[in-house]
């Protein structure tokens, strides 16, 4: 988190503000109407009487909802895609192409020299599940929808006007993963999703699937994981979020074959199209919220 | 080259038609009205006289061209994008994503088991040439110039109605070459292009240029452009072509570590789409040509 990319985006977007860091907040018992917060300490809270609304400059509030003394009577908001889509979007579209377009095998050709095209079946046969249609899930979804492929949707409730295949509930959840061949996790952390693709349910994937994992790391018991990448029922995993990060160095994820770990850096906050979205909701509820629209 | 999936397309789409396989056609003495071929003998050729067309099943016609019997008096066709542009714009994708996402430090960083995240610049600010903008040229800098990307191109010939900027002509390359960080190869083979890219014009590339190559290997002089590379002029480079097919065991890129080597396996011609598009000239071949439109 680059503090500085933020005062300069909120003094270039909202030159007349009084804007201060958190450090001379504390100090001096100065009453803030808007806390712009990451991963904040809970003393930032304790004398705060003002708040009108706390704003999260990430999509996941897992780390600010445990705050003991965050305000429950305040609203909160978190960033919803922000700028951050197109650099998930990425993410994702690289694991689906390494594993679905070969790299992997290739890769292991290469280091010992050998020329071995294979055919192929099209990634647009190949089924992609989303796990997680919040903001950053639906904008993932929609734009690998939009480039032809083949895509479903899992989250907890019923969304409107997606252009693909929902389904909804845990319920319904084995269903969903047996028909991915790709699973891509955007789920947020909550109590509900504490290990949600357990030992049994990862087994309900098909032989050969493929696990992208960028939302939270909490979602997965990355034993169960392990063993199902360490026993080749699932052909590889693209894994940027962790149970607990930095991913310590004995960690078996590091050295497994099939796993390719990145260190929680699919989809950074961008902090100008960050700030532009806080100084809208800010201008929203000045004039009142949604007697706008 | 799936003969089986060819025959099975062209029998599909149009069951009365005399379909023979070329070894039937040379003993038989055969003569067909159109030949579909890839990288054929020059024998077929011999004792063909009633040939109304030639279709090459492939983009690429540098081996067609070369064979001294080929009729020159008959209309060569040659595959248009015929379902393997997409093909072509996930591979592009991949070593975009790679090397602008970092994927190559992490993957160096895993096996040190270290976590070490870096703030990048988003992939939309870096500038993408495109060198060649026949059909999947077009489609590949059409593709990634909807999907925010900041795309250049450069051809022989100026091309209508780009929503990207184009150069052309020799004269341009190097200015082009200079504002590119990443550089797609999607030109032919032909005696022009032939080491069109030589040490002297790679040098042009900025630092920490990225090079992927899918159109033909023969556009770059190998030793420059493995020299570029193993001095870091060059950040890294994605090949799927060569000047000799299979790469040679012995040869250098093999062992390069900033260098990816695949088996020419970017952009498979795709037989359904292809008999397809072959079938459409045909009928506009015995309809009279482009009285049609």
């Amino acid at each position: 988190m680059d503090q500085g990319a933020y005062l300069a985006a909120l003094q270039k977007y909202c030159p007349y503000a009084d804007i201060r860091v958190w450090q001379d907040v504390v100090e001096t018992n100065w009453q803030a109407e808007y806390a712009l917060v990451w991963k904040p300490e809970n003393e930032l809270f304790q004398h705060q009487q003002s708040l009108v609304a706390v704003f999260n400059l990430g999509a996941g509030i897992d780390a600010l909802e445990k705050l003991k003394d965050l305000p429950q009577d305040v609203p909160l908001y978190k960033l919803r895609e922000a700028g951050m889509g197109q650099w998930m979007l990425e993410y994702v579209l690289y694991g689906l192409i390494h594993f679905g377009r070969h790299f992997d095998r290739y890769h292991r050709h290469q280091t010992a020299g050998r020329w071995e095209p294979k055919n192929t079946r099209s990634l647009r046969e190949k089924r992609i599940g989303i796990l997680g249609l919040g903001p950053l899930g639906q904008y993932v979804a929609n734009s690998l929808h939009d480039m032809g492929y083949n895509i479903a949707g899992w989250s907890r409730s019923l969304k409107n006007d997606l252009p693909f295949p929902q389904s909804t509930g845990l319920e319904s959840l084995n269903g969903f993963l047996a028909q991915s061949h790709f699973l891509v996790n955007l789920l947020p952390a909550t109590d509900e999703t504490f290990h949600i693709l357990n030992a049994d349910r990862l087994m309900r994937l098909p032989r050969d699937a493929v696990v992208i994992s960028c939302g939270r790391g909490s979602i997965f018991d990355e034993h169960a994981l392990l063993l199902q990448l360490q026993t080749h029922h699932l052909r590889g995993a693209l894994l940027d979020v962790f149970e607990h990060e930095p991913l310590p160095i004995e960690h078996p994820f590091w050295k497994q074959d099939n796993i390719i770990v990145t260190p929680h850096i699919a989809a950074p906050t961008q902090a100008d199209d960050a700030i532009k979205q806080v100084l809208a909701d800010i201008l929203d509820i000045e004039l009142g919220g949604d007697q706008l629209y």
